[in-house]
Parts: structure tokens; sequence; C-alpha cells
């Protein structure tokens, strides 16, 4: 069974359930994607809902077909598929096993387990966008208050080199985008759509620039069409993909405090920006800060940085995106690694000492790390790699 | 010793030594007043600091002759002496005995014991018009956004029946007291200077309308002065005399967030109302909620009651005024006093049933608070009497 089969498999399963699918999900842990894609065409699959929803989705198509097609449409329009098996794959969205949303009915809320595959418009490998993110979500509808909280934070945050994920949208997504794009960042938006066709239309230029820079990523196929329930299905990839989740403007109960939801129900940082308490678009916000007393309230990017830059959260983004997922090193190597200041270098000693680790233990890790292209030996010292942007 | 000679030396010591002083509650505690006073006056206050300020105090006039003249001088003007041996003293004020705020180095936080005595402008009762209280708080220099969501607060309370408390100054507090009154309501004003000529000037004419249907309050003399550290002394009462504080709009570390500080230390609730995080005049306001997980978000008035409603709450106020203080009563009366309803008459089952307690005990304690004037047996059953303003 080759790469590519696996691949297909992945494409195909995709298409056949929508992502997040437990039963579809714990069957390519299972027995990986080509046998679970096989069983499913076979008509076998072990939930009966599962094999009602792949018999109905049969008729439209034969599904290695469909994915053979998506793969040579993908190529030919620059978009290349991502699977947990490539170093691009970004691991903290594994998380989403653990997702449990609470009083959770609906399927969206209920079938959100990690994505099978990705698909990914821009050169920016996809982890490194990602290990150091942060989601800015909100209304659509949103006032010229809320855009303008969102164009500052994006701008606030691409300029501290973070990257500002949110999704396509008309409002608080758009100014977001802009705002990070304004301070010459790169930002990723997560489509609830092919990224040959994002969503909507009138944000064409916005999408284009973008993916000249920064990511259009997606969990559907090229051509694929946002429907409605896709767009809660994406935002469980916005809140487990990113360090944590502002909500800027949001009526009450609305799609942007589900994304909130979700990144509380990962125990990441949530945060809402608060507003007029004469706003519509401020109510959704506030009630999710008076339920639920882990939301913490940001009123600038200090605030977000604070909550996101927290050491010893739980799948915390490095301090900087090494060119290898940091996920890969063990926790001694990441202690020696956030030892290291950005700009100066240290001696041995003093790694050791922040890091705190034996001088033979650290010795050892900066090797290793050295190896691994992440530090570098300078002036008699210790220091960060240069990102791989700088390296000419 | 007549009750007078206790009435005055009350307000010697209060102009002796500023009203909060520890030592000098203690000794009041301890001695009774009259002899607080005979020893403070004789220069043997326990504590040097106290000694002192009593000498330079005493440079400026004789304390019993001050306070002779400041009685005599109320009467003229209309206001009287509320103390603790009054049955319209407000008794959860003394729980400031308890406030400890943390981290407090200056005078005003760390003197923040019970008032001795206060000065009263208006017919209502004292201990009645508190009883059941909101403080609404903050900062002077407004924006139209904060003024017009204090004075909806303001109207919104008043129109339940609660009564609203505050300063004196522009903005917010006067804000406040004007929408209480425009919904037919009754507020409080607590001054950092005498009642009879209540600070700003510019609020004179709403001063007069307060102390027509409601109350202008005071720890000083009249002809006292507003001075700096007063607003800041005063601001304890304003904490404890209610059932909760509800913060508008305040800049980082201001007055009115002092004020909320204080309810918090008393474990009051305390509110606050968010705001753009783009205005200055909402960055107090958001850094207690950030810092304060107790501070509660409120965005309406429904908010507000939810938090000063809670049943079980330390000191809560009981559904409607009494005529007599709450406080004289024993906890199952107390439950069975809440048990009544607001309209309807209860039978002696349902009261015992909903009180918690036998109906021997509902029966005894429904025949005590019929005796105190609380509740009436009507169409057989069991009522809350009408609060007095309702007499005729």
């Amino acid at each position: 069974m080759s790469a590519d089969d696996r691949r297909l498999a992945r494409v195909a399963l995709t298409w056949l359930a929508e992502p997040g699918t437990r039963s579809v999900f714990a069957l390519v842990e299972r027995i990986g994607p080509v046998a679970a894609l096989d069983l499913l065409l076979s008509g076998e699959a072990p939930e009966r809902a599962l094999r009602a929803a792949v018999a109905a989705r049969g008729v439209s198509g034969d599904a290695r077909a469909v994915a053979a097609a998506a793969l040579a449409r993908g190529e030919r329009l620059g978009a290349r598929l991502v699977t947990p098996e490539d170093d691009e794959w970004p691991a903290q969205v594994r998380d989403l096993r653990r997702l449990a949303l609470s009083g959770a009915t609906r399927r969206v809320d209920v079938e959100t387990d990690p994505p099978l595959c990705f698909w990914v418009r821009g050169a920016w490998p996809l982890g490194e966008a990602l290990a150091r993110s942060v989601a800015v979500v909100g209304a659509r509808a949103a006032t010229p208050y809320g855009a303008h909280v969102a164009t500052e934070l994006g701008y606030g945050l691409a300029d501290r080199e973070w990257t500002v994920v949110s999704g396509g949208a008309f409002g608080i997504d758009a100014a977001a985008h802009r705002g990070a794009l304004t301070a010459g960042g790169r930002t990723v938006a997560v489509l609830a759509c092919g990224v040959d066709r994002p969503y909507p239309m009138g944000n064409a230029a916005l999408f284009d620039r973008i993916a000249e820079t920064g990511l259009l990523v997606s969990e559907w196929i090229p051509g694929a069409e946002p429907l409605r329930p896709r767009f809660l299905i994406r935002n469980r990839v916005i809140a487990a993909a990113t360090s944590g989740t502002v909500l800027v403007e949001a009526a009450a109960r609305s799609g942007a405090t589900q994304t909130l939801n979700r990144a509380l129900g990962l125990h990441r940082p949530a945060m809402v920006v608060p507003g007029p308490v004469t706003s519509a678009m401020s109510v959704g916000g506030h009630e999710v800060l008076r339920d639920r007393p882990e939301a913490r309230l940001v009123a600038s990017v200090a605030h977000v940085l604070e909550e996101v830059g927290r050491i010893g959260y739980d799948l915390a983004p490095p301090a900087r995106a090494p060119e290898r997922p940091r996920d890969r090193l063990d926790e001694e190597a990441t202690q020696v690694l956030e030892a290291l200041p950005r700009r100066r270098t240290l001696d041995l000693e003093s790694v050791a000492a922040r890091a705190g680790v034996d001088l033979r233990t650290a010795m050892r890790k900066l090797s290793m790390l050295e190896e691994l292209a992440m530090v570098v030996r300078r002036d008699g010292g210790y220091a960060l790699a240069p990102p791989p942007a700088d390296r000419t």
C-alpha cells in the first residue's frame, strides 16, 4: 500500500462522510485509511448512520474517482494535500479527539474528531504557520467598533510574529486578516469550502492576498460548496489549530461563540473582547464572559499575548516556530530550546541553569537541536537558529 | 450618661478623627462613645498617631462645642443625626469591621471601620432606604455611553423598587440618580461633605430633588468641606450600605474602582458594566474584570438583580423592606418571611414547606412576625404586610 493510496483514501473518506465524523476517524486510527475506505465502500461501515451516509454519497459518484479527480484538480491549481503523515501536519488538531461539548446534541457538536487531511493553497508549511497562531473570530455583521478592534488585533498579533487565523467571512474575519496583512504579517484563512473557490466572492481580492504570503486551508476537496453546517464543522479546526481564540463581536448564541466554545472545550485560551452593552453585537461575547469563568476578557493585543504566551500551557506553541514540529522534541529538549533567548547567545552553563537541567543533559540536547538546525553555535555560545524566512 | 451625651460624643469623635479610624471605633466599642471622647480629649489616646491627630484638631476648636454647634445647625436646617442606637441605623455597615483590602498601605485603605454616626437629610428612615439598595458608581468624566447606561440602570432599579445609592458627583453618579428619579424612585446620595452644602454646586438642583423624596447622607458634620481623602473614606460606606455595587465607567485605578474593591473586600456582589475597549473610561472596569474573578460582568438591570437578589447571600436584604430591620430576626423567622410571596397569601402548611421548617416553628415564627407587623393574616392565610409607604 503506497503513500499515494493512503492520501487518496483520506480524500475519499472526507468526501464520503463530513469531516469530524467520529466513527470514520476511529476506523482510520484502527485499520488505516485504505482499509477504512474499503470497508466503507463494501457497505460494512460499523454504524448504521454511516452506512446510510456512504450509500447516499455513492449515488453521486465513485469515491475513489472523485478523490483522484480532486487530487488532479488540486495539483493543477496549486493546492496541495496535507495529511498526518506529512511533516507539515499541525499535530495539535489531534486534541479534537478530547473535545466534548457540554450539552451537545447537534451533529456538528458531537462529530468533532480531528481532520483526516487538509487542502492548502500557499507556500508556507502548514504546521509552521499554525505553530504560533491566534484565532480571531466574530460576527459577519460586525459594527465599525468590532471591525476596528479586529483590525487592530490582527495588526498587533502579526506585528509580534503571530499568525492570525480566521474564517473567510465579511466582518470580523476579513478585518482580522486585513489588519495582519497591513502589518506585513501572514494569515491563514480556514474555509468551509474548496480552496479554489473561497467564499464569499466579495472577499476574492482578500483571498488572493492571503494566498500570496499566507495560506488558504480547507478540509473539503477543491470545488466543494460552503454548505451551511460546514461552517460549524470548520470552526472546530480554527479552535484546535491555534494557541487561543479571541471573539471580537457576536450576537447571542451565534456561530462565532461556537468557535469559542470549542476553544473552551479544548482547554485552550478563550478570550472575549467586550463592547458596549447597548450593542447587540456584544451580547454573545458578554454572555460567554458571564457563563464561562474560564473565558478571559481581553482589551488589547498585550492581553491576548498574555493568555497564549503562557508557559506550561497544554500544547503550548514554541516561542518561535522551529523548522520541524516541536512536538517531536522530548521534554528536556523543549526546555533547553525555550531557555534560549531570541537575540542573544548563551553559554552552556546559563542554558542549563535556565532550562533547569544538568550540564550533561544540556550539552546532549543542544547537540541534537544543532543537528536539527534549530540551534546554532555563535560567539562561543548557543543561539536559536534564525527562522526559515530569514535564511537566504 | 444620657443618650444626648452619647450622640454628642459620636459627633465630636468623628470631628476629632476622620471616620473609619480603627482605634477610635475599637475604643467606642470597648468603653462607649462618652468615655472614648473623654480619653481622647485627656490626651491619653491609645495610639501615638491618634494622640497627635486629636492634639492637632484641638487647636482649631473645642470638640464638644463643635459637636453641640453642629447638632444645633443640623436641627436648624433639617438634618438629623442617626446613630447605631437609633431604629433607622443601617446595621449592615458594621460589616466594615471585617473589611481588609489586600495590599492596603494608604490610610484610606486601612482605616475602614464602620461609621460612628450619619447625618441625614430627607424624611425616609435611613435603614429602610438602604435595606434594598444597589450602589451605581463610576467616573465623573463619563462618556455619553456611560451616562446612558447609568441612567438606564438607575431607572430600571428604581422601577423595581430598589434604592439607588451613589455619590453626588457629575457623570455616572448624577446619571444614576437622575435615572432613578425619572422612574419616580427614591435615591440616596452619600456625600463626602456636610449634607447642608452638597458638593459639587453644579448638582444643587439634583441634590434638592434627591432630598425631597430620597436622602442626602454624610458622616461629616454640617458645614464640613469635601476634602480629597474624604471621597475614598466615603466610598467604604457606599459599598457597605448596599446589597451590591455596579461600576459603570472608570479610568484605570480610579476612585470608582476603589468603591468596587471595597464591595469585593466585603464579599458583596461587585459588578462591572463593560464598554468599548477603545474608551479610556472602560479601562478601570475591564481591569477589575480581568483581575478579580469574583467581579461579575453585567449588561442589564436583570443581570444586576440576579446578583443582588441571590438568596443565602451574606447580609442579604429582605425581599422587601420590613418595618423593623430584618437583622433582628433569627434564621428561622427570616426563612419564614422569605417564604411568603409578594402578592398572594399562603396557608400554614405551604409556608412551612417553602421555608423548610416544621409546622410548629412556622406557626411560632408567623405569630412573632405578625406581632412585628411584618406579616398579616388574610383570607385564612398569611401574607407579607404592605410596606409602610402603602399604609395611609
